[in-house]
């Protein structure tokens, strides 16, 4: 199969070492001709450059440019698809994007790989970066069953685990579990640096050790990726974090009132809570 | 030396068997005969029994109950304990045990290894556990200096990197980076369980990932544990919680006012300020 890849960072530079060893022939497209050269020279794509054009003749398109470019890059694009391609994104947010591109494209379906590294661009392609992962299409009531198909048995070819779902649901679902965290994360940093005694904070910069580093991790993270989350999945976030308001408020009521057997209690239940999500 | 460690658990254990690989001569003591067996048999104690008077003859006594037995288990010892032992704890709150122990005991100074699993008791015990690890003392202007010396050579010979600080500021410090992680990090999981749909948290649990892992992780840690920590370090951890809920709400607030480039640049700083308290 002719695929396109649009954008040859992490991720579309993953996709295409992972297409080409699965024997597609992989074009891929950057606004930046090194990191076409680099694209080829790596072997994650047979041939790029810096022309949109480049997606003609290609069965699917992948569009892999940061979040906030998918759409004006889906729209770029449409020009220059042959008849009946699928075009597909690998955004962190779905609804917006599916709302502005199927329309427009009815073989448009939105995508969401939930892999990645701390690391960005090309440099950082992995092979097998999807396997064992999670990648959700995001099809709506008018996208094309054959069209599904298609994209639905090259993901799975990647290794990764296929769920479905629609857009609103997936950008819900990841408010709670990846966009949260990002904000819960940074808060815990920037509460720290409130503390007033100098000698205190860095006693404390010293001691820090595991509990701190995993739960700062993702405040510690990309701040453009975590602002563009934020800034595409606004609505689903403010719920998640009105919610963690409240929770965090309760449980600082119960230390106020001094009420452990019920702080126990509720610590009990997160820690029942918390394996239906990830492994202890 | 001789010494003696009162609660075998997974810290007293791990004492012990450091210890005696020093070469010197360590006697345990537990409530329980089993763990005694046990802790013989593993190599943490040469020998062991649930007599508190095993204790006379110990040069230095570290005391390795859970933390809300620290100060009763310190006070049953000392009728046992022979002229100028030295006595210490190895409890993640010190105020408390410090105020309590020192006024009854002279030659008592604080300690608190920095160091542990998941995992809890005899059997979880492991050689070399505090190796690189922190380990701070929290002596007052009362301690003999000369205790001081010895027990900071044994906490050096553990391979610890060794911290003094007052007993007040031990505990501030461990609120920010060890208490209030665990509160921010239940209140995660807590949230979560708020989201009324039921298919969307199925959906979220079926694509959590490392960044709900990581800031979940100790929020979904031991109950008890957390809830002591709690209940010994009250105030501290609830100006914490404080400063925290003004935080989050910060954030939340620009992600209602749509303030990206302000939100952008708090993320910014709160990856560099990160860097101070732990690696990447």
């Amino acid at each position: 199969m002719r695929i396109a890849i649009v954008g040859l960072g992490l991720i579309g530079g993953s996709l295409g070492l992972d297409l080409r060893r699965l024997g597609h022939g992989v074009v891929g497209v950057s606004r930046n001709p090194m990191t076409c050269d680099r694209a080829v020279a790596l072997g994650a794509a047979d041939e790029a450059g810096c022309e949109l054009a480049r997606v003609e003749g290609a069965a699917v398109v992948f569009l892999c440019p940061p979040l906030d470019w998918v759409i004006s890059m889906g729209e770029a694009v449409l020009p220059h698809l042959s008849p009946g391609a699928i075009l597909t994104d690998v955004g962190s947010v779905k609804q917006p994007i599916v709302q502005a591109l199927s329309s427009q494209w009815p073989q448009f379906i939105g995508g969401h790989p939930m892999a990645g590294t701390a690391h960005q661009g090309i440099e950082a392609a992995e092979s097998r970066l999807f396997q064992g992962r999670p990648y959700v299409l995001t099809p709506t009531t008018s996208t094309p069953a054959a069209s599904l198909e298609v994209l639905a048995g090259l993901v799975q070819s990647l290794g990764s685990t296929l769920y479905y779902c629609p857009p609103d649901q997936h950008d819900q679902a990841v408010a709670w579990i990846s966009h949260l965290p990002v904000l819960v994360s940074a808060s815990l940093i920037q509460a720290c640096q409130g503390e007033s005694q100098g000698e205190i904070l860095r006693l404390a910069q010293q001691l820090a050790s595991s509990g701190f580093r995993d739960t700062s991790r993702v405040g510690g993270g990309n701040p453009e990726l975590g602002t563009l989350m934020a800034r595409y999945n606004r609505e689903a976030l403010l719920t998640s974090l009105r919610q963690y308001q409240g929770a965090i408020a309760g449980l600082t009521q119960l230390v106020e009132a001094e009420n452990w057997a019920e702080l126990q209690q509720q610590l009990q239940a997160t820690q029942v809570q918390r394996s239906a999500f990830v492994d202890p």
